[in-house]
């Protein structure tokens, strides 16, 4: 068994939103993603069979899926299919939980 | 996509765990588990080979695993497989968000 406390996962990093992996398995991977404030992710897709979940821990920002642009904010669950396109903007310091199954 | 607000996955049950599956697929189901304090999950295992994820959104417990007892409470994430004995019991109210990677 392994024990994450998640407010100790708020590292951030000025040069590029941080990927930090917590788990990983062949059925799951569990990732963490911190953005500054303006930092973002491009709208991409994978071609894979899998979905992902995610949770914003902490701040707020713009989630862009397909082609539909929501706002994000803490205590929000997210899943869709990685085929999807999807993107994130951070608009306040922006935490996020992610979950990958399977992982790709 | 599909989104939920965590803070509406607050109901309870009076008579046992309150179990809410928010999303299934092939590779990944996601569910809530809301004890009421002095609910259980008696320690009990899964012949399946996959993980399971328990992010507590909420309250504080004890949560068994293999031979030891931890106390969980809101804000920490805990992964295991699902072959590992594993049990619950909830000293307050207790909200749990679950990710089982693949369902079984």
């Amino acid at each position: 068994m392994m024990a994450f406390q998640l407010s100790e996962m708020a590292q951030f990093s000025s040069t590029a939103p941080l990927r930090r992996v917590l788990f990983d398995s062949p059925s799951l991977r569990i990732l963490t993603f911190n953005f500054e404030p303006g930092q973002e992710m491009p709208v991409h897709e994978h071609h894979a069979d899998a979905q992902v979940a995610f949770l914003v821990l902490g701040g707020e920002g713009v989630f862009t899926c397909v082609d539909s642009d929501t706002t994000i904010q803490a205590g929000t669950l997210h899943v869709m299919p990685v085929s999807e396109p999807h993107g994130f903007k951070a608009t306040s310091r922006l935490r996020m939980l992610v979950f990958l199954a399977p992982p790709f």
